[in-house]
């Protein structure tokens, strides 16, 4: 293990982290909130804890193999949750270091699951950081897809060679460094023309921005506690709405539109399953509601339906309603949402639409076998056939997934929550939603669960946001053991 | 599709069927209790229906391959659950027909899921049917597991194949027929030390019987509506508890115990793996219980904490208290016990340990390989490395009961049962358990469902039963198109 690469990425990452802190000082400063001085000593912090290895190891060299890469990106990620769990800490906002740690991991996760019950009396300039921190986590998911995933991770890897005809496997640009920058442009842009469409709907510069960074990393943090419900505005909810699909899109899609391959999205199967599920889930679920007569109107029972649909997809977990209380078919339909989750090469979370059609095709090739023996077909995906290494590199992720949720809920079942709660909590923080049902539905939050199950969710959230080698890299004894 | 040998075997499956429901008639008339009528019309439709095929396709010969194996082991099933719902119906103790289908698929496949909420008031012959049906279905498992499965299906085949050290993969004895002759007298000997054990214990002829044989299913029908809990009896308790765990071991191993070869059983890994779980759950749990004082002594816990771990591990679902009221993570371990299962080669149901085992072992190597990517490790079984045919079919196994129990799960939570019950009703009947929690916990019944969902989960007890491909066999349309 060279340990001097990794702390060498780990001292940059965190250098970055405290440029990322500065607008909400400046926020702080602008509302005079009285959380300048907390912000102005995380900075401080971050400044240190990032200058220390880049003086240290300057000049280090060395391949990144994979489990470097899976260590340095596991270690960065928990190192920005930490540090960046400081302003709320230190400024008294959450007074449990738990807690802030749990809030701001959620944040950079962007899983948007929280433990305050009310946001709304709270410093301006915590808020904006905490939502903040789901745009800047955006951003690293979309960097990491694009740069340490490829070189490391099976699952990711083999996602991307499995899309060989599509945006991804280009990996959009061939030098690293100017993909990154468009893959930023895109993200910028989106955010932007988001925040413009929200100002026009009536909402102010800060509210508009907040919206639209927690809609980009489909995290969910709102600046009310009625989260999107609280606008009160059919445009608003239908433009967030349509946002939280938009960055739940692979981005080579949008590169794929700005070179005019327009070929290469007809033929993205992701695309169009993911889109096909969210007609679909609208449309069932607006029926179930109009059978159960929650809503007076048929169009405010689509509108719902619409949002919560995108919302959940997406990951992002915002509310226009309370859909705890919908039928139980809306529900697990929207439970099945979550575990699919948005598309690879995108901000959201979950599964990823590409594994579960190349689960689904994988299986349906096995009893298609079965039947016909001697019948020898590929699993193809976009037009191209899919290679068997990339096929079981999803199979393996998806029994891992499987597993660890299994475990995850044996431990957080001692809270004695409920059995809806328990399975809830971990479907939404493994698929880095935030919002689930029962006492983790909308409007409701974490801080009932005990500081173990709290520590169990922030783990699962990053197992979630880094597909889970990573966080397993960092706790398997065999990784640290010289061979 | 050789048609006229998938045809006379279910003729001669229906024939058998008819000499099964032999000593029920007996009992109705020893009982006089007003069913003899529809047995004796119910043996008679079930001899008409065996004949036909047996007449006219006589001599019929040709190749089972594994599609038929699979079209014949589906129909089979369906068809002695459909004949056996006879007696049920036309007594009028079930009314409804798709209530006597679901009871009585609930026996073949020995899962005990029951829409009955009271037995003791009905008449004895059915309720001795019902009980005989598991008895019946359990034999039937066993020999399906030693004929039928390692011609065909990929993952119960491969398993067989994976333990090759272990006494599944030399089919007990080369000659088919005779091997089949002393898995009977197994199971028909533990059976009859159970039924004595059970008289020693003070229990009727009838009631000890009855006991026995749906333990020896794994089936965990009674005869007393608080199930095993009725005979407030420690001895009873204890010998069924340790009974259901004798009836879920690979039956391999007692031919084993006969020849001497007591290394097999020593390098078995499945059988140390069940027995661990079983102790590790019932000291988990108990301490679980011990912590929230729901009985009053320790050994009273203890003893609940064994029986429903022994019962709910061997999918037998038989109470002897109501663990639904247990705090949540006792009733996770519970459901996580259900959803593992019982050994390989046993009548007990679930994903079965060493598929288990094996999947964590894949996995874990999974791991491995990106921390070391040139070590080469081949999982082993039993001292010996495990094909990778067989790893591969145990995951496709896995990742298609997870699709089938999603796919499940949501055309049940139509009925709006809460998610608690709608998942359980899933896992109950996917297991071949019966009872799970909430609204179908023990002593709960599953007459609250609609039509529709009565009859997915009497499809998804069949999915369970015979090991999924059969049933998805005969609903893919590939598998009825020529090639």
């Amino acid at each position: 293990m060279n340990y001097r690469l990794i702390l060498l990425t780990l001292g940059r990452i965190l250098i970055l982290a405290a440029a990322a802190m500065i607008p909400s000082l400046v926020v702080a400063f602008l509302y005079n909130d009285g959380a300048q001085f907390s912000f102005i000593i995380s900075i401080a912090a971050l400044f240190a804890a990032g200058a220390i290895p880049l003086v240290l190891f300057k000049g280090s060299r060395g391949a990144m193999h994979p489990r470097e890469g899976f260590v340095a990106v596991a270690l960065c990620w928990i190192a920005i949750s930490l540090f960046g769990a400081l302003p709320p800490f230190i400024s008294g906002t959450i007074p449990n270091f738990i807690d802030a740690l749990f809030e701001m991991t959620a944040g950079f996760t962007t899983t948007g699951a929280t433990i305050l019950p009310t946001v709304e009396s709270l410093p301006r300039s915590i808020i904006f950081w905490r939502g903040f921190s789901q745009w800047v986590g955006g951003m690293g998911v979309l960097m990491l897809t694009l740069i340490i995933m490829p070189s490391g991770d099976r699952g990711a890897q083999n996602i991307i060679r499995a899309e060989s005809t599509g945006p991804a496997s280009e990996r959009i640009v061939p030098r690293i460094r100017k993909s990154v920058a468009i893959l930023f442009a895109i993200y910028l842009t989106l955010t932007v023309v988001q925040t413009i469409m929200l100002l026009f709907g009536g909402l102010s510069l800060y509210d508009a921005l907040l919206h639209a960074f927690t809609t980009a990393g489909t995290g969910g943090f709102s600046s009310r506690d009625a989260s999107i419900g609280a606008f009160h505005s059919v445009y608003i909810e239908y433009t967030v709405g349509v946002f939280m699909i938009l960055f739940s899109l692979n981005y080579g899609l949008y590169f794929a539109v700005l070179t005019r391959r327009i070929g290469q999205i007809r033929r993205n199967t992701e695309l169009k399953v993911f889109l096909s599920l969210i007609a679909i889930s609208t449309a069932l679920i607006a029926a179930d509601l109009v059978r159960s007569g929650i809503y007076e109107t048929v169009s405010e029972t689509v509108r719902h339906s619409f949002f919560q649909v995108s919302s959940l997809s997406s990951s992002t977990a915002f509310a226009t309603t309370d859909y705890n209380r919908w039928p139980e078919f809306s529900r697990i339909l929207l439970m099945c949402l979550m575990a699919v989750g948005a598309c690879a090469g995108s901000t959201g979370g979950g599964l990823k639409v590409v594994r579960v059609v190349l689960l689904c095709k994988a299986v349906g090739g096995e009893v298609k076998k079965i039947i016909h023996p001697r019948a020898v077909r590929a699993v193809h995906l976009n037009g191209q056939p899919v290679q068997d290494k990339a096929l079981t590199g999803v199979k393996h992720y998806f029994i891992i997934y499987v597993l660890i949720f299994i475990a995850a809920m044996v431990v957080v079942s001692v809270d004695n929550m409920g059995f809806e709660t328990t399975f809830s909590s971990v479907l939404a923080t493994i698929s880095n939603t935030g919002h689930g049902f029962g006492r983790v539905g909308p409007g409701l939050n974490y801080s009932g669960f005990s500081d173990l199950s709290k520590i169990v969710l922030t783990l699962v959230m990053l197992i979630g946001r880094l597909e889970i080698f990573p966080i397993l890299m960092l706790i398997a004894p065999s990784a640290w053991r010289r061979v």
